[in-house]
């Protein structure tokens, strides 16, 4: 089968990592005996784009992209570009122009790389934060009366809305991903004891589909204490779900702890297959290290794992997963890992590994 | 010089750790040879006195101690009692009835204790989490369409109310503190790129009033990518201000990354001292282990610290601090912290290491 992608490298480092990704999945592709092969679309929307053009995409870059069977995504942001634009205007923009409510974070321990937790089962250590990806935290209601301003007396008003039907989709989405593992739990996130309305209605919510799992484990935490039992007791997460600002600090955490935020992939999904879904690392575009050659693929390569799964090629996205793993197990770790290996030798071993797993 | 205080032990492991909190104090002031005394008045609101009165505490209960020279609390909640019930009519009733907009919770890593985060100077970790205690997640504000129930339709709004003069005066408070510490620096925590009107403000607000302290260091960090901060690099902080849910968030965080949240202090400020301010562990009431005198103290003596600083008796407050440094150094650790020492010892202990320091 032809899988078409729209690949979207982005800014800084993001170009790097996702020449590395590309170059994986090519190389799976031609050992495949034909079975699949990918034609990609190179998009080249981001920062950049947006000093020469004044806008971060294509004013029907959405349309543009629409058929394709997947989007693969880099980082962006550039210095002198306000953030509000660079994310509002391409990433969210996909994000939302093509409904990709649930995002799903895998939180996994890597053999092999320099830890931050002290745990007695390190090692086994993995689970996934569900994030739900279209309203919350992030619904970009309010506003400030700027009549204050200069005052001292101004007032900013930042408002969250969570629908039933929001809550519903991505809670059922947790759930159903709970059933595809072997401990099948999962752990909801909210902070109703100070936020009354739509974490009660977020709970409420939780409650009742819960009922229809009544083979999966359920567990409901306040989000200051599951900060704490990431650290404290890992162990006990599976499927976390939470909202959209929840869920974003949470998956920061959980890749802290496992090494750096270089690791962590990311799926944006419209799990009804609608539209394409999108797949990219969750670290920025680091303009710092960018160009150096020395950022670390790994999270946007196991975006790509992410991303064959979804395309159906399951054997496919266990296999690259196996090879990132053995190629940390074998000390072959970028500098963020505390290793000095560059971006293409990391990428290389990979390659090695995908035969031998 | 003599201090009324007004004891509020609360519920479950509440009555027993504020109990131990008290012998030191009195101790403490026993020692002192007439310099300082503790007149004490205990007042038993909370859960049980709710179950039994259907008040959580008297109508005039933030009349009742108006007048007294500090809080001292333990910790609410109990089963069957609703959250938002215990939590709104007992302590955030005193928090709202005082003004104590200031909250600030330590981050110790207390030597001895086994910790969760690896890190090359992790006996010398330390820093403070400056909390906006009144406004901002926990306004309040909001509302469901409760004409949407059951139908599916159903939407729930949620604010956050950010007000130019609680940015300010809880930023300045932060550089105020910055200024006390031998490393000069303020961390400022927000989402501007998420969520474009209060942390904005609150951006703003910190630019300005950072202009009135070029002595002092600045950051500012998303607090996702602080949450990481803490776990990668928390060499770099030394005071961290941030909104009310981010620093309740971080400061959990915080304490489960120096071994447990039972060694978290914490103290409720009206800075400008018009009313009393309150001083408290960051832990629970902890139902679980209640009435087994296994509860960690340790949280609560140094709340009585951070008490004994508002007061005036800083040497005090230096000379309790190292004698609860000295107790974890000895391996005198209650359960929470892997040790097999019950609540009684522990406070023992640093009765009998206050003499030593
Ligand atoms: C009980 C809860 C509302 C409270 C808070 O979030 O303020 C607690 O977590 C704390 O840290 O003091
Ligand atoms: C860039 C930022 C708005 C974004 C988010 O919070 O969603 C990022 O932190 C992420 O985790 O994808």
């Amino acid at each position: 089968k032809k899988f078409r992608l729209a690949v979207i490298p982005g800014d800084g480092i993001g170009k790097e990592v996702v020449r590395e990704g590309m170059r994986v999945l090519q190389h799976m592709a031609e050992e495949s005996d034909g079975n699949f092969s990918f034609e990609s679309d190179y998009f080249p929307w981001g920062c950049e784009y947006y000093l020469e053009h004044g806008k971060m995409m294509d004013e029907d870059g959405v349309e543009k992209i629409k058929d394709h069977d997947a989007i693969y995504f880099g980082a962006v942001g550039f210095p002198g570009v306000p953030d509000h634009v660079s994310l509002w205007g391409l990433r969210l923009a996909i994000c939302q122009g093509f409904d990709q409510w649930a995002n799903i974070r895998p939180v996994e321990f890597l053999p092999g790389v320099p830890r931050r937790l002290n745990h007695p089962n390190v090692d086994d250590l993995n689970w996934i934060l569900v994030r739900e990806n279209s309203e919350g935290e992030y619904s970009g209601i309010g506003g400030r009366n700027f009549a204050g301003r200069g005052t001292g007396n101004e007032v900013a008003v930042q408002s969250s809305l969570f629908t039933e039907k929001g809550c519903e989709r991505i809670i059922r989405f947790a759930f159903d991903l709970a059933r595809t593992r072997d401990r099948k739990k999962v752990t909801s996130v909210t902070k109703s004891n100070a936020q009354q309305y739509g974490m009660v209605l977020w709970d409420e919510v939780f409650a009742r589909v819960s009922k229809d799992y009544p083979d999966v484990e359920t567990d409901q935490w306040l989000v200051d204490a599951m900060a704490a039992q990431f650290v404290l007791h890992p162990e006990e997460l599976e499927v976390v779900v939470a909202s959209n600002l929840f869920a974003d600090i949470l998956s920061d955490l959980g890749s802290a702890l496992a090494g750096s935020l270089g690791i962590a992939a990311s799926a944006n999904l419209n799990p009804e297959r609608r539209t394409p879904s999108m797949f990219e690392s969750v670290h920025g575009s680091a303009p710092d290290i960018a160009g150096k050659g020395v950022a670390n693929p790994i999270g946007t390569i196991g975006s790509a794992a992410l991303m064959l799964d979804h395309l159906g090629l399951k054997d496919e996205a266990v296999q690259l997963n196996k090879a990132i793993e053995e190629t940390t197990r074998q000390g072959i770790l970028p500098r963020d890992l505390g290793g000095s290996f560059d971006t293409v030798d990391v990428t290389d071993a990979i390659i090695k590994n995908l035969a031998k797993v």
